[in-house]
């Protein structure tokens, strides 16, 4: 059937379908319905039965198109995948298990059609890594840019909920994964190094480097999340969607403690060091204050460190010690081996809304 | 403080604050939080104790400047109100009493501050109105227009759910309220008879008629929907988000019937009829495909028709009986008086979404 105006097909655009018609396409994609699911997509709003004995988590968070992504390196399949995978990863941070989302799009009637489908496959494709279920959603056009709104819902058990509020001074301070790679990455695209095919998948001559795939598709640490919480190996946790330097001062804003870095301890990505480098930018400036990395970035009291020990097994990457809480409540980068001691770098702009 | 530099002030942008302390204008309208809010806004993601012994209700909507709203004649109180009234009558379509929300806005930068309180107080004041809190949301700025975006969750017992597929043929079709007075007072808005005051509290000469308030602040019928739920005395249910013609082509579909609306019997509102005349529109059409009503359809089972004088007497609106389901899946709009059958007119652009 569709074979037989493929042309016309990939030049179409979501103004030309009707509200039903992107629905379906969205449906096409979904896992079957849990068994937790009594109302799904196509009524007035979605019915679900709670999880039992658990705590619901709920968070939003939308991707604006030239604010959160440029279309000129990013695919829509990755447009889809962060809008979710940021949300993800708010939960992460707050020790929940994630259950379920809701979708709300405004699209410009321009938008391809294919670009549409190539949204909802990343989106999709990482719901279903997660066991997450799309329950609802909204569809409206916009005389603007693309706006991916997601809120997502999970479920954790009393007393397993992580929160930024219970760091206490002597906690250590970790962090998962590597450090800046997202960043590199961001910085590798805007250079040109990987132009992206709009709907199509890349060329295998434009595969994005580790760092741009990184930046594009990045992994919230559900898993590392939810062993936090459940061991209660965590006295606080947040997830790094705007870098080091703001989770750092999130948990100490919350807590009422302050925080010292050891800048030669940060798990610096090797691939994005190499950029860095490369490009002339340190290294540690461009790690502790670059963005999109949504690792996690919790505290640990000394005395239950066996407990993260158990966690550290089982949640699938590496956890670094990078510094510790401290009294004063100022926030410090240590350069331990030349003893330079400074205040933590934050992001420019970061004060500010506009 | 504030007195020293008011012209400075009046003047200022959402662009020109950070986003910490657009969070505290929206926190210091917000109630006190409810003994169920086990983590509120300033954490990765809310926490939230589930009602006992309930299913809960999830849905989604956004307000699209531009495109749901004009912002020539709607004051920003009213987009704030609409974008949570559109959200509470969807709740209220499935039987479900309000519990919460959450805000995702995208700002323009050069939003007036004025105009961003005056969203969220309009907002805020229909939330404490029906006990709605909000519990966490995403602020983020945008090149394109404002979109505000609203998740809202609700609560119905297991078995008192509402939904569009119950009707039956020989089930009788029920509407609340007036028909005809948003569409009405749209028009009466676009012929420019009320001029709205950015921010201000509209002068008394230009006050608002009854129909444009029906259009600015629609009212959602959220004790009518529990009330039709607790009392199980709908077998199905729609809000009318899209016009009478949309919401009876809804149910239809998702019953598999037919429907027969008596166009003498619609209760097509005084001043919204008035309105019609004046301006040449025929009043039957302009209140069946006219949108923005936000009232309940429903069906109802004659042999239980006793459940719903019940609900009648605590409502707090009228409910008309407007036509009756049939087995031939066909959709009609009747005139009693001169026997005039015809198909039911749809909205323009009914089917399309760009």
């Amino acid at each position: 059937m569709r074979s037989s105006a493929p042309e016309r097909e990939s030049a179409a655009t979501v103004g030309d379908r009707t509200e039903a018609g992107l629905i379906a396409i969205i449906q096409s994609h979904l896992a079957p319905p849990p068994s937790w699911l009594t109302v799904g997509i196509g009524d007035d709003a979605a019915v679900v039965e709670p999880a039992k004995n658990c705590l619901d988590v709920l968070t939003v968070d939308a991707i604006v198109d030239g604010i959160h992504v440029d279309r000129r390196f990013t695919p829509p399949d990755a447009i889809g995948h962060r809008a979710l995978a940021v949300n993800l990863s708010d939960l992460a941070a707050m020790g929940a298990e994630p259950r379920l989302a809701l979708l709300s799009l405004a699209l410009p009637p321009a938008l391809p059609c294919d670009d549409f489908v190539a949204l909802v496959e990343g989106l999709t494709r990482l719901a279903r890594e997660h066991r997450v279920h799309l329950v609802g959603g909204n569809l409206t056009r916009t005389p603007g840019p693309l706006v991916v709104d997601i809120t997502a819902s999970g479920t954790v058990k009393r007393r397993k909920v992580l929160t930024r509020s219970g760091a206490r001074p002597g906690d250590e301070v970790y962090v998962s994964g590597g450090l800046g790679a997202a960043a590199a990455g961001l910085g590798e695209l805007r250079a040109g190094m990987w132009a992206a095919q709009s709907g199509a998948a890349p060329v295998p001559a434009a595969e994005p480097t580790v760092c741009a795939r990184r930046y594009l598709y990045p992994e919230p640490r559900v898993r590392l999340g939810t062993l936090l919480g459940r061991n209660r190996a965590a006295t606080s946790c947040v997830d790094l969607s705007d870098g080091l330097a703001d989770g750092v001062a999130r948990i100490a804003a919350a807590s009422g403690v302050g925080i010292t870095i050891d800048a030669d301890a940060l798990p610096i990505a090797p691939a994005a060091r190499s950029w860095f480098d490369a490009s002339g930018t340190d290294p540690t400036s461009a790690s502790v204050t670059g963005g999109d990395d949504y690792e996690l970035l919790f505290t640990v009291r000394p005395r239950l460190r066996g407990r993260l020990r158990t966690v550290a097994r089982h949640c699938g990457t590496t956890l670094t010690r990078i510094g510790v809480c401290t009294s004063d409540r100022q926030l410090i980068l240590r350069r331990m081996r030349d003893g330079v001691v400074a205040d933590l770098p934050m992001p420019e702009g970061y004060h500010h809304f506009g």
